[in-house]
């Protein structure tokens, strides 16, 4: 066994923010997912604004570490209600002195206001569950003079790619992952470096919404018809449960820190709520990215790339020394949008 | 927002361990995952045997709690091989003293002898690539007599379940998570408790492996052709990593504690290890459950009894007050076999 922990090293990550495998340089007749990575060109990447992301500042950790974690935003026309509550709740600086309430295994990180009792800013929107997805023909929010119930009944119905931009049908190759089959019965696919899922709604309308894969950031609420304001938030921090697409918003994901949120204790209450006081994190603040002086700038790679569509392959099928049998495929939240700090 | 965090305890648990709903007595009306539970017969539960645990105790945690994890070892026909080094080297109490040394978020934590210079104990096997998978006609350990190479060319030659008892076709309903996808291009099922995949290898011949979900326990591993000992272990704490299926032995699972590996640091170093070795988390002792007196009666929900296949389309279609939208298919590691202390 000697020089296991070593090998086990060539085992090529599967992490939420993914970064340029060590041995590439090494190992060029491979093609891993890091090496494509690493070989992408400059206009591959496309910068993320600085006023899309939301900085979140935990207490110090024992030891006095800082824990930053940051948050990119849903870009629209996805969930826009809830990222302009959002943007309103960081203006207001109402997350300041908030805290982390709830850790369950397995499942989701979560943050609010312990007390249940602070004063939400004026001018928060109320959003409509109709806008948990984007709907052929169903606006968000939604039109009373629409007829929501007029069913798309035929394929003639279904708009092509380009007949309506808010609602995407996954046709263009080359798209390896559209072979892949979804347990949850959607197609999968990825629009604007994010996971996305297409399928079919009220009265049969083709709609898409965004998937709960690790690391994505989501609006806690109360019972239907409710959809919550973005004052609690949570993030997925196990295997994807994919069972709340379409039933709650997602606005956003970790892009950096999701460690600080992840190692944090269990909570011993139900739910994973923890049981004093004493338990919760506290958020010292949060800010937009382009109120913080020393954020670094992020890219993501584009989804609509050649070199991530070669990534998505290689996470599918395993080329490098460490596997003996490539799996054929890859589930939508194994095949992570890469993200970098810009070199 | 006031009610929020309260409201959320509505949504039923996707956790490693299900526990019956608290809310089932109040909503009789509804068929969650848990009310199914709570609701199976008591000779749908089958008693895990002590000797088929693996009870690892760690250093207590910096406020002097301790931290047990258990680990429920795989039946015959799987993984046997590992599964006997795993039980000497507990007899050997080789484990004793040993320490997690790797954490790596969405991923996996790993343990072995951070030295590599621990003797390990006489008698260990030597296991082979063809024991990753049990296949049709092809025995583990591999016989040099059999045609490996002769192919199945028709469905004819895919034998009924019962004519090979190691490999199962997964024929027999009802299943409801046959029918919904597999992102591995595998079919889906359970057997004896435990997920599993059915597909065809080489020459194509059917075969079931073991898949990798949260929680799921294997064994580290050098380069090809070497298989691991069962002396370096890791266990799944991220979405799951199916891509590891059939490259690499799944020996097990945490069936108890996983938040005492789940919730450690991350290691900082190249693939999550720790840099400096006082981040090390010592492992004291790891026992079989029958040399342990103070353990409880485990028992898993039997993956063939009635119980199951309602909790399964519960998970997949869930009707409770929070959901607005049913999935209508849940990925298999989405669908955590039950399993409970003895009432």
């Amino acid at each position: 066994m000697i020089g296991a922990m070593k090998a086990y090293h060539t085992l090529v990550a599967c992490a939420a923010l993914l970064a340029a495998s060590p041995l590439a340089a090494q190992r060029s007749e491979y093609v891993t997912p890091g090496d494509v990575i690493a070989k992408a060109a400059a206009e591959e990447w496309v910068a993320i604004a600085p006023a899309d992301l939301m900085v979140m500042d935990l207490a110090p950790d024992a030891r006095g570490k800082p824990r930053r974690v940051v948050i990119q935003l849903m870009p629209a026309p996805l969930s826009q209600g809830w990222v302009g509550n959002i943007r309103k709740l960081v203006a207001a600086r109402w997350y300041d002195g908030i805290s982390v309430n709830r850790v369950q295994d397995n499942y989701v990180v979560q943050w609010g206001d312990a007390s249940e009792k602070k004063a939400l800013p004026d001018g928060l929107e109320t959003v409509g569950e109709e806008c948990y997805v984007l709907a052929y023909g169903l606006p968000c929010p939604f039109d009373a003079s629409v007829d929501a119930d007029k069913v798309m009944s035929s394929e003639a119905d279904i708009p092509s790619a380009g007949d309506n931009p808010p609602v995407f049908a996954p046709v263009q190759p080359p798209k390896p992952w559209l072979d892949y089959g979804d347990a949850y019965r959607a197609t999968i696919d990825f629009k604007q470096g994010w996971p996305m899922a297409f399928g079919f709604g009220k009265a049969a309308r083709p709609e898409n919404w965004p998937v709960h894969c690790y690391g994505m950031v989501g609006v806690g609420r109360n019972l239907s018809p409710d959809t919550g304001t973005g004052a609690e938030l949570y993030t997925v921090i196990g295997h994807a449960p994919r069972h709340l697409d379409r039933n709650i918003a997602l606005v956003g994901r970790v892009i950096k820190g999701i460690e600080h949120l992840s190692s944090l204790p269990r909570g011993t209450g139900t739910l994973g709520f923890y049981e004093n006081a004493d338990e919760r994190v506290p958020i010292l603040s949060v800010r937009m990215g382009d109120e913080v002086t020393d954020l670094p700038a992020f890219q993501y790679l584009s989804t609509e790339s050649t070199s991530f569509a070669a990534y998505a392959d290689a996470r599918a099928n395993r080329r490098d020394d460490f596997f003996i049998v490539p799996a054929g495929g890859a589930d939508i939240c194994n095949i992570p949008v890469p993200i970098r700090v810009a070199p």
